[in-house]
């Protein structure tokens, strides 16, 4: 092995650790809860960024930038808002520094005290929403459509690498609607587009279901989510998508002139996924090797190893590695050729497979004789050896191969472990293996809560789709339930 | 006139205001010194963005990101920096806010101060010095070629739209080297970037040269810059590129094992271009009517105005308004119709014109009949009309015409308004009419110190190529001077 990395059997966050850190994605900085995202975790945030700003836009919604504080009294405005989110956050009170008088380094400058502190965004509702009622006086300014890829902050007492973290990445859709229905419409558009993207590029399947009114974000009236499940039969929140009402319209006085001539409230949704997601790909698809990256987000899809012996022969494979190299990107595919002479090629198999990079191709002296190259998938580690006037449309082939592998992988693994229960004892045992629990609820913040009190499961999402759901009875309080829903342990 | 704005001849700063608000690039926010740059703002922002970093990564570098906060220890590590940077910055002090025991809003939570506090970044040397130190440990890690896109905070007491705000967008690269050399080598790859960038896509003609020893980076040995002339005659430093030397390594202690098996410090290089460029395009290109954007950072390239008559026109111009489109952007440009029907064709042509849209379309029944357009480019206010079969040919080959056309314009005024001057009485008149005066210095702090009180005037840059400069003697002090140097007023 390049680098030793816990078995996840033996300790799943260790294991998850290892991953991020060794495979160099993030690590943690010098200020507490806060990471640095190292290049290749970054490239594949990159790519996770373009694709999910590409379905935005292809939906109409376009970027803005707002600023990064919000005067404190803006927190207040929204009721529950203020209740969520003015808790632990970052307050800037100064705004200079100067020399220290004892000559040591530099100390606030007390004279330089902020009239009114500010936060730095934990979200960004109350700002834009002020910044709105500016924008937006006749229905003519609606619908507003509008994203923007930011850092936050939330002061967060224990983080962990991409998963939670003080300062993270994101982005956060803020749009602005002349009905309820049409706000709804959207709040529904945005959360079935993550989970396409969920689906289709993290190769990770999701379940798409409303939140208890509990789990709710601060100020909504309704919360749509995405919910992924671990490899560890934990449940991971993906995304979420919500409806506002005219929550923030009123707090904010934003009001416009009807079609009809009448002064309304603006309806409005919000919706954000971010770095997290890079949380959950680690640990929807990585081994004990390391990562497995679906090649639709993966920096390189194709790594080539030539085995070395002899000079002459080094180059005659170096040449045949450029040769296919450059047929690759033709393509479409990132290629690398991994020519470092000061390493073994078995650590450099090892260092590749940790970084999850989906095809390895190797070319020794002996193939070079017979015209062969060993081809290696890193979702299955299976090795084949083929021709290499071959290599080019088999390659190209497996990248489709892999994405759907994986995905059907994880798909399988979210089956096995969803299961029907309609007991309470059973629901107590079964929760400890982890796993989605599909039962009735009685639908009362008190069940949930007693629920979640015993056994630290929560309700992860009520269905949106109720086809295959139907009244019953509920396993804890066995009062009249509407329908399943969908409980975990959660990250 | 869609929106009025007034004559740059009249008051440039307030024409300025006028058209980054009236074209809806950007505004002030309800946070003192902070903008939010609006849709149509972000969306050249994206182009610059864009297109920068496809010119990084194509010169081997890769993104990253570093925390948002920079413990204000690290801040006095490098002597210099602390000097620059540790003055108005925004400082979070606090982690946790409470609800006011008065029962309104509220307040920080005097139990949740930090043991130290954080300064929001003004620029990242230390952060990212203090994390390379792990990174680096042998010359096979060398180099390391990393840029991070990205929001910082300086506390500026006077702001102004995009030139100068309290936080801005940009990026900033971080090198390290081996040795001086490729730290330097870097330092000139990177300026020369810059300006290839500035010239082929901003349109903009930039002088390239170095800072005087007063106005370099704080905590670097050399400044690179490049320099544009506004309009109104004063310069603008759009990018800088420095040589840290071993400054920064040293404060944070990183070395590694060079070749020969010895313990070196590393060599540094940092450089950034931020929003400003935007307010630099806006300035370099303008007019009374409005904005005029460079076809290769516009948003839009051809907007399409139908003159409505009666309905069943209306629709036969729309229906060849929308085949022209499609051929339009099967070319590789953005073509947008605008169908309004509550305004007059007159605002929308005035609307379009502020926004700077470098060609327009108009179609009307006349030219239906005719089977004509009237062809509209923005640069020249210049009116054309061609057969509809030949629109596209046309309009598409505009776009080169128009880049090129704005560059020359740009680089004509520069020409026009850069004086070689030789005697200081004569420098005093100039320097009130503005441009670049190129004059002898004798190379001490002293004489450009005193310029600068008695006119306003800086050293804008040393000029890196100097075949075309000679010894003479300085028109303040009529000491010798190695060479001639560009002073001018500056933004």
């Amino acid at each position: 092995m390049a680098k030793e990395i816990t078995e996840k059997e033996e300790n799943y966050s260790l294991w998850y650790n290892n991953l991020v850190t060794k495979a160099d994605l993030a690590e943690n900085s010098a200020v507490r809860g806060c990471m640095v995202i190292k290049p290749y975790g970054y490239a594949i945030w990159e790519k996770i960024q373009s694709q999910l700003d590409k379905m935005f836009k292809e939906t109409g919604h376009v970027n803005a930038y707002f600023p990064l504080f919000i005067p404190k009294s803006f927190l207040s405005k929204e009721a529950e808002h203020v209740e969520g989110f003015a808790k632990e956050c970052a307050v800037v009170t100064h705004h200079r520094l100067m020399a220290n008088p004892d000559g040591s380094g530099v100390v606030v400058d007390p004279e330089a005290k902020l009239e009114e502190e500010l936060i730095i965004r934990p979200t960004s509702e109350t700002i834009i929403w002020n910044t709105y009622r500016n924008w937006i006086k006749s229905y003519r300014d609606l619908p507003l459509l509008i994203n923007q890829w930011a850092n936050v902050v939330r002061w967060e007492m224990r983080t962990r690498l991409f998963l939670r973290t003080a300062e993270f990445l994101w982005q956060e859709g803020h749009t602005a609607h002349e009905t309820k229905e049409e706000a709804i419409e959207e709040t529904e558009k945005i959360v079935n587009l993550y989970a396409q993207f969920a689906r289709e590029y993290m190769a990770m399947p999701v379940l798409v279901g409303r939140k208890s009114e509990s789990e709710r974000f601060a100020g909504a009236l309704d919360t749509l989510c995405i919910e992924a499940l671990m490899q560890d039969g934990k449940a991971l929140q993906a995304g979420t998508s919500h409806f506002l009402g005219q929550n923030f319209a009123k707090a904010f006085d934003v009001q416009f002139t009807s079609k009809e001539g009448k002064q309304e409230y603006v309806w409005a949704t919000s919706w954000g996924v971010s770095t997290r997601l890079m949380g959950a790909l680690v640990m929807a698809h990585s081994d004990n090797s390391g990562l497995v990256l679906p090649p639709k987000l993966a920096p390189v899809h194709v790594v080539m190893v030539p085995i070395f012996k002899t000079g002459e022969e080094n180059d005659r494979i170096l040449a045949k590695m450029k040769d296919i190299k450059v047929q690759l990107e033709k393509r479409g595919l990132t290629v690398k050729i991994d020519d470092r002479d000061n390493l073994r090629s078995g650590f450099k198999f090892a260092e590749w497979e940790l970084k999850g990079v989906p095809v390895r191709v190797a070319i020794g002296p002996r193939d070079l004789e017979k015209g062969t190259a060993e081809i290696s998938r890193r979702d299955t580690l299976m090795k084949t050896t083929i021709n290499t006037d071959e290599v080019i449309e088999y390659v190209v082939g497996l990248m489709d191969k892999i994405q759907e592998n994986i995905y059907l992988k994880a798909l399988n693994f979210r089956e096995e472990n969803t299961f029907k229960i309609d007991d309470y004892d059973t629901f107590k045992e079964k929760i400890e293996e982890g796993g989605f629990l599909y039962c009735h609820w009685d639908g009362t913040a008190e069940t949930e809560e007693k629920i979640k009190e015993e056994t630290k499961a929560t309700i992860r999402c009520i269905p949106m789709d109720d086809t295959d759901n139907e009244p019953g009875v509920c396993i804890y309080s066995g009062k009249p339930s509407k329908g399943r829903v969908f409980f975990a342990r959660a990250y």
